[in-house]
């Protein structure tokens, strides 16, 4: 049987190999210089933090994380996998615990401490991540500030939950955390509700997600306006009113990635497969 | 950095990443029954056997074998990778020793035992594997028989170099093991010459590796006939008298799938990436 950091790194490869997922990598669909074995590299390389992730008693989850994300950074695309990553790993120690549901994971992310904290900080040192200018009292908790910001963490006293808290509002993997990772168990559900090949599986789910929420990811890297407009694509495509490869392609011609619809769907495979979903 | 067992998995998922592979499951072509996320689970799920053949204390290699061989078989689509891991798992013992060169792999070969032997055997109970009938003598001894051939493997002292001696001559895997890894060693230095994402260039040498030499799954699956006519067909592709697409679609359609070749891809892209190639 696979074991729960199995799970979590298969989960990050089935992600990618589902097609289409119109704006991201898949197996059909590339960028020059971001291409499906930079994420599959990913995959191997955060292996050793998933690991360290699913074991109950293993480092904070903050540590964990950044050992993925340093492991995952070991290839030439940059960020592969941050946002999945960020889902899995605390998914991954509830899973760990044995109390893999909504109550299971909250009370991980509640546990969380600056330790954490800075852990996350710490990951973005390794990788060049999309993040939204902060507010102007938060400039000194700027992300892409690392490691530096790590004293004025422990000086406010702030968890890694608080972190999240204070994006949740633009940030759809934070407002996982702090929302007991409802969407992450939905599309768990899903997954398990159809039937066919799991990476298809993963596609159609991606676009029922996508066409429910506009994506922060979009939002950030572009606008909302634009978000708003990719999602009502996706719900023509559900509808039979657009074709979900031409969308893809236009997608990706842009440039515009739905990628935090696309961690969320990890973390939905993450979950299915814990709970005995086969491949 | 990518350790040695890490390397190891990635190279069973750029060589499925590769396409065209004409024949083979890859990110564009699979069967029904035999899905390219039945590679990704088969990949994951021999980590662990691939993790201990890396170490140089670790367990006898037919053991680290049987492990990563049981871990593949953790999925719905049957043998996935049983050649291709036979190949690495001596390579990343040799690795493991800080010896990758075809001396190193064959000292791996020449210290293997009655023990190795019996681990290569029990690795057939855990998935169905395409083999020749044995010749009259050899019945007892039939890979089939998985365990129940474990003593007389030992009332004869065959141990696992002298089981691949035996299966050499028809068995392009086999012939790998008792000739140096020649091919693998070569399938890696052309993937370190070529230039462009790894997974074309795995595509494009497969199709040359092809070309060079009958696949003897195929004459095995099918007839010597047939596997002479799939290399000529590889070697007009490579001179632009075939198109690849058309050829992978016709071998898929008729089931006809050179995976030793893909199997010595494999281990070239192990040892490329244990030589610092860029991924």
């Amino acid at each position: 049987m696979r074991t729960t950091g199995e799970n979590a790194e298969l989960a990050l490869l089935l992600e990618v190999a589902g097609t289409p997922k119109p704006g991201n990598v898949d197996r059909h669909r590339e960028y020059d210089d971001l291409r499906f074995e930079h994420f599959l590299a990913g995959a191997v390389g955060s292996q050793r933090g998933l690991r360290a992730a699913a074991k109950a008693d293993g480092p904070p989850v903050g540590e964990a994380f950044e050992r993925a994300v340093a492991g995952m950074s070991e290839q030439s695309g940059g960020n592969t996998q941050f946002g999945a990553l960020l889902l899995v790993v605390p998914l991954a120690r509830a899973a760990g615990r044995g109390t893999l549901a909504p109550e299971g994971v909250s009370a991980v992310v509640d546990s969380t401490t600056v330790t954490d904290a800075a852990g996350f900080y710490r990951a973005f040192e390794h990788v060049d991540v999309s993040v939204d200018d902060p507010p102007e009292d938060m400039d000194a908790l700027d992300v892409r500030r690392g490691s530096d910001a790590v004293p004025e963490l422990h000086a406010r006293d702030l968890t890694l939950e608080a972190i999240m808290e204070r994006s949740a509002a633009h940030d759809g993997v934070a407002r996982e955390w702090v929302g007991g990772f409802e969407r992450s168990f939905w599309t768990a559900d899903r997954l398990s509700d159809l039937d066919g090949p799991v990476a298809d599986r993963a596609s159609r789910v991606f676009l029922e997600a996508l066409a429910e929420e506009p994506d922060t990811f979009v939002a950030i890297n572009h606008d909302e306006t634009t978000a708003e407009r990719v999602s009502e694509r996706a719900a023509a495509v559900l509808e039979g009113d657009e074709d979900a490869e031409t969308m893809a392609d236009d997608l990706v011609e842009r440039g515009v990635n739905p990628g935090t619809t696309a961690d969320i769907v990890a973390a939905g495979l993450f979950i299915a497969l814990e709970r005995g979903l086969d491949v």
